[in-house]
């Protein structure tokens, strides 16, 4: 069974603040594409010049050539972000394709401040996430062909425990990805999860 | 030949608004899925309690189904927002994909506030967006499968006169898209660039 | 008769959020007045020494005369905004003025992410906007002096599509106006208005 | 000699902030009307059924009429907000008109997050503002019929204190407009002026 | 030795956006103290009627007795948030202080969207933090009493992939205290930490 | 008596629109710690080399000295911000402790866009604001050892009259307290409460 998704539409609230930045130079331009020759602001790239931006400054092709998966993890992920498209300087959004090796993973992470929506191109997968302290619920489904999930952004500003929520959650995340992930056999993994 | 493609990844500063907006409850929670029973808020919808939300409030299925489009512009959105995936409310992003029939068009229109960066998925699609006055630039280019292209939101706070956006654009929007879009023939179209 | 208005207060989103990123070099001073001699920053102009600022950095003369509207159109825009007050900058907010020739008109346009407040100074004139997708409703009225009326910013991250906004409203905008818009005579105006 | 003056646009952090609440309606409506019969969120007042709105929902009639002055300071506010303009609500902009008796004053106050830009429609008025700590700078102005100024929002997160900004300000605050405004003689003005 | 912190000043990205909100009922009352009987909004509580407001809504007392701090960890953590002081609603900011069993520890934890400003009343502590992929510098220092430390809010929306930031910080996070946070021997955290 | 107390964890609005500016670097990086050789942009400090970023950057020394209160007030600021440590760049808070000589006070003062926690760690102490217009509640409270006060920040965009703010409270600011704030004599201050 072959697996493929693509992550579409990271979005983050540091992003989004970056979007309201871009409507001050907005004022004077409609756009602020990033100029590789400027400087790095602190809220993303100068603008170039809009007199000088062109309609590939807004594009990027490639994302339907398959992504190599051979690592250990099996996955590989190829990026679509402000670096592939200048255009996409302080619009706060960007576009990830992500391709599995049969039973691939992307190992357990968090991005703060990013909201992400995912579509299922070809195959199928296992998503999920984890809430916050204390519930830890682990919420999961399998998606085929078709389906779309979106990751809430992280919008709890309390604690997060982390060996609560990695081996304490309900229902446990299973003990073959957590192995997987952490490199361990899985009677390291029991031990930790018999502990939260 | 066959077009289609899929919209990715709407973000409107609105909607970036609104998840800042999401975050204080977030103090409570760790999201605000939207509750169909409750009330609109000026900000969104009510939140579901956390403890009743399913992964299938993340969720939506069905992308993999070709839209009718059989009208007269030859195009069919799909929308998956807040009404397809309650645990997108206030979340600021949504998905849409695009099917169109051979030579189908999607009308002229603006999205105050809305960013859109679109995919290819299949096929081929001329895309393009005018900037404002005084320049009025036509900034165009042919997609095909595996492209990806942004239309940055409109960020000139000042006017955009809409008779010299349309038909004065540098280089003229195609009459033929035109005359569609306007449901005239392609003289009355001449008639109207020959103006601007 | 004698047509006479003034803008007041356009503000825009962009420029709102300008407002707050001027807060931080607030921290270090009061105000973040345009320096003519700095670079363009992304969210504005850099900050004028606040020691060498004066009185005439806040100020502007000469709204009391009226301007020259012998154009095609027959109206003129007097602007007070940055460029002529310095002290705008980063504060989101700017003032202009219209003089109109008798049925003098300003052509149909757009201004995203402003909002434009507007008092009759004297004189009377005829305003309204067209409501989004799918209704657009036409909202209008006579003003006359002393009268106040606000256009509020167009907060629908959707779709907008020109063609029904500006040939389908309900009710029609005149005949009149648009043919003056657009530049073509009424059966031309019909002929588009029969389609929406 | 008469005086009158205009203000106009005062737009606060505050009202821009909740111009993005207005945003998320925004979605689902073109403009958030205050619903007189509604209830107050912490954002604005609730919506207005958009089908229900009317024109005059974003009108007023009446700044040609005078105020009156006569009170003991000399000058009077007529309010354009929300209660007089339902559709300014959540937009973070309102309008006020300011008639002044001979020698009127607007005694001594802060707006904290409100900005404020006035045009003079009639006569001639003298206009400043005080830096904060520690160069407490009084920046000042005479301004004529057509002339514009603004009085950016304090910025300044530190500490202002009242005594040495009224008392202490360099030039001080003239001890007539002093005097007037703490209704005391000049003399105790004297005396504390000499402090600072 | 004894061990004795003050957690200080938390502020989240999420509260300072609420900061913002509680600026429009602010356009009619200078704050929006919590309401017990009022409902949860989505950001924040309804405001109580500021005629009821008292001092006491601003106040809370007794961070001067010492908490207890026999749990397994060692550290017990007095909240001082919107529950203890109604007029911390909206504001964005909160006060925690924590007491420290000697080799108490608090477990590894994130607070997506929080900013910590932590001073040491009494005794002394080592604090750190990881910086996210792919650097994963583990950046400590040993407090004393008087000193000041600031943990910055994670502000990269990009991926931090738990396994390499808690195993495979460089330098190492201290085994003793991986251990007692995982509730692991040692030998176990050396397996982990030798993967990564 | 000795009195003495920390102001803790300020915040503005200001600071904490700059802590979503600060976002955008942050999907490059993790924080923005300020580059003292580098520039000041319009929202803060320039960002230092991440990899060059040291534990200190993050901490001050020195609360546990109490500061010289000496002067004619009474009091004495030591300040915990940007410019004592780099780390608090663009995070919106900052620390401050004061010491006050038996019967010192702070002058009155405001802080547009300021959030203020306070708790006192040794001695006992008198707090309060005032209200804005109308009303012009005077809150306060006396404050012992280990008692905490919020000072909400000034939200009324509305307009708040000195004089009457000061002299004209309910009930009223001591007249021990404005003679010396004012550095008066009580028969100066009771002329001017006793006109508002």
């Amino acid at each position: 069974m072959a697996h493929r998704i693509a992550f579409l539409g990271f979005v983050a609230l540091a992003v989004c603040a970056s979007l309201s930045l871009a409507a001050e130079p907005a004022s004077l331009q409609d756009f602020c594409v990033a100029d590789a020759s400027g400087n790095t602001l602190m809220n993303g790239m100068a603008c170039k010049n809009p007199a000088m931006v062109q309609a590939s400054d807004f594009a990027f092709s490639g994302l339907h050539i398959p992504g190599n998966t051979s690592d250990a993890m099996g996955f590989r992920v190829t990026l679509v972000s402000m670096t592939q498209i200048p255009g996409l300087n302080t619009l706060g959004i960007c576009l990830h394709q992500v391709d599995y090796a049969p039973w691939g993973i992307v190992p357990l992470h968090t991005h703060p401040r990013a909201i992400e929506i995912l579509t299922v191109i070809e195959g199928s997968l296992e998503v999920g996430f984890v809430t916050s302290n204390p519930g830890n619920r682990h919420i999961t489904k399998i998606l085929k062909k078709g389906d779309v999930f979106v990751f809430p952004v992280g919008q709890n500003p309390g604690v997060i425990t982390i060996a609560n929520t990695v081996f304490g959650s309900k229902p446990d995340i299973s003990t073959d990805l957590l192995a997987k992930a952490f490199q361990v056999d899985k009677s390291a993994v029991w031990q930790l999860q018999a502990k939260f």
